[in-house]
């Protein structure tokens, strides 16, 4: 049989979204059906019920089958504690990271996090965005070569990360997203949000002011979004443009500088993210000269989802366990994992 | 007769300050009172109801007298505006600025902001600090010489402004202290802040960073504030003292950079502003060599009270008008006006 069934997760702070895949030999993975829910923020520690609900037709319909989740459910506010796994980590070791436990005879593998220390000198962490990691050098057909390569994952908390010889060799978070959200929503400097009328022009304004800053100057430059519209050169409807044009432009160089540091000249880089906060990157870093190719965020994670199931349950080229019948032997998180 | 009274009132944001002053010839300013009331955002339009609610004490037994406010009170969102003067300006051209009314047959003076082309090219504005820079060129002994000097009025927005031969030549806005209580009060930078214990040595740690930083590196230091918790190098407690010291060490160096650019180098400051606040400045200057001298804010404040009532009130040395008839020929806003 080459042909069986599993659950992936991207269980984050605030959303829960669950895949039912069929895994087919030689064949794009098909997500059959998804289901949405709760974030780790907002579950008051019954993991198990509100996953169990959520599934619970997949389950009468197909039998037992195992379970990927990735993100915040394995954080000490969690479902489980997944460890953080230390850079550089190569698919392998992270696989091998994961926590596995069973709950109503069905196996759960939470997948680690990732910690370094990044090219500021300065400890950094991940959590979730090594799954899309994991698809991107499972799509990838250079990770197992010489070259470097920067991805750069725009979100909350923006991630760059460097991999190299089929490793993450380190990365390093910007609080961009976070950031941005908190500006917008509760400063002076933004005063409606619903009148927002997002401009590409506004936005290359702010980034090059960024992009031309000296060190120290971001926390001025952020004050011009509000003394620019008192005095008219800005209109408040395209402030939140600016304002994201100044955090992403100094995003862009303050990171892109660390990164040079570890790797080099860097020309082109991979966006995995939102498409329209992608493109936004794209914008800024092809304004300082580097290419920007944007991936689908969807494909990557459900690519990730599939090398982390190839890694626990194909321990044979071909041969995968029937989806009703999880192998009791399958790898612990101690144990050597084939990938 | 060479006493007089008059009250002074700094009408901001969030807060109304209210002083019955007693101006005698040759003698420090006398506080006889004060009151406080609501912020100019926490007003609906009725300023002058909440005023004499506030005062009416005073003029009940003292009778009529002029007022003098300075603040947001002069913003479009404030009792009646006052407009924005240019930069460079003395102290003469920022009380001739003033907008001038009559209510209840009292004399009203709201103090004019400032306005200027800042070091980093873009539109700046100042509105009620300049009252503290009226007070400190009134107590300072140098004003008149050729010597710039540079004064930092940490708060909510800090300012940090160039003054030289009796006027202010420019100054440079940075957003610290309203995105250090965003990021203490709102971001996962900062779990909780009850439990927080300000360390002078954690906060020196997070001056460190951000003076050595290159440009667009603050965003990334940033997030070092949750990573550095999460593995356990910094206690929750002293978060709050790291993040604090990242933004303030940054306003530090970018801000000094932006000013020697227009002055040349840096060797001491004035600070004008809360003592908590004004300590932590001073440390993080004195970290980069610069010398910071703090100066009594509530002082330096009546001193600028003291400056504009001289200016609008003493036609000529000694002769001020009677506090219970004010004279009807005060000088307007187009007027000339001696200091």
């Amino acid at each position: 049989m080459t042909e069986s069934l599993f659950i992936a997760g991207d269980w984050g702070t605030t959303h829960l979204r669950l895949y039912l895949c069929r895994y087919v030999l030689d064949q794009p993975l098909n997500v059959l059906a998804t289901q949405a829910g709760p974030g780790v923020s907002q579950v008051n520690g019954d993991f198990e019920q509100i996953f169990f609900d959520l599934v619970g037709d997949w389950l009468d319909k197909h039998g037992t089958m195992p379970v990927i989740l990735s993100g915040m459910v394995g954080s000490n506010i969690g479902w489980q504690a997944a460890p953080y796994i230390d850079c550089p980590a190569s698919a392998e070791q992270i696989v091998s990271g994961r926590t596995a436990f069973r709950a109503r005879g069905i196996e759960f593998s939470i997948i680690s996090g990732l910690r370094t220390i990044n090219p500021l000198g300065a400890p950094d962490l991940m959590r979730g965005e090594e799954l899309q990691l994991l698809g991107w050098m499972g799509a990838a057909l250079d990770v197992k070569t010489e070259t470097a390569r920067l991805i750069v994952l725009p979100g909350t908390h923006n991630k760059w990360a460097l991999v190299q010889r089929g490793k993450i060799e380190t990365f390093v978070t910007a609080l961009t997203g976070e950031l941005y959200s908190l500006l917008q929503n509760h400063s002076m400097l933004i005063a409606n949000t619903e009148t927002a009328d997002f401009s590409d022009h506004i936005f290359m304004q702010g980034v090059k002011v960024a992009t031309t800053l000296e060190s120290g100057q971001l926390l001025q430059a952020l004050f011009t979004t509000r003394s620019r519209q008192v005095l008219g050169e800005l209109s408040e409807s395209h402030a939140s443009s600016y304002l994201s044009g100044l955090l992403i432009g100094s995003d862009v160089v303050g990171s892109l500088a660390l990164m040079e540091k570890q790797m080099g000249a860097i020309e082109s880089v991979d966006l995995i993210g939102d498409s329209a906060l992608s493109r936004c990157y794209q914008l800024a870093l092809e304004s300082v000269g580097v290419k920007a190719e944007v991936r689908d965020a969807v494909q990557i994670a459900m690519s990730g989802y599939e090398a982390v199931y190839l890694a626990l349950y194909s321990l044979s080229g071909g041969s995968l366990p029937n989806s009703s019948a999880p192998k009791s032997s399958s790898p612990n998180s101690k144990g050597e994992i084939p990938l």
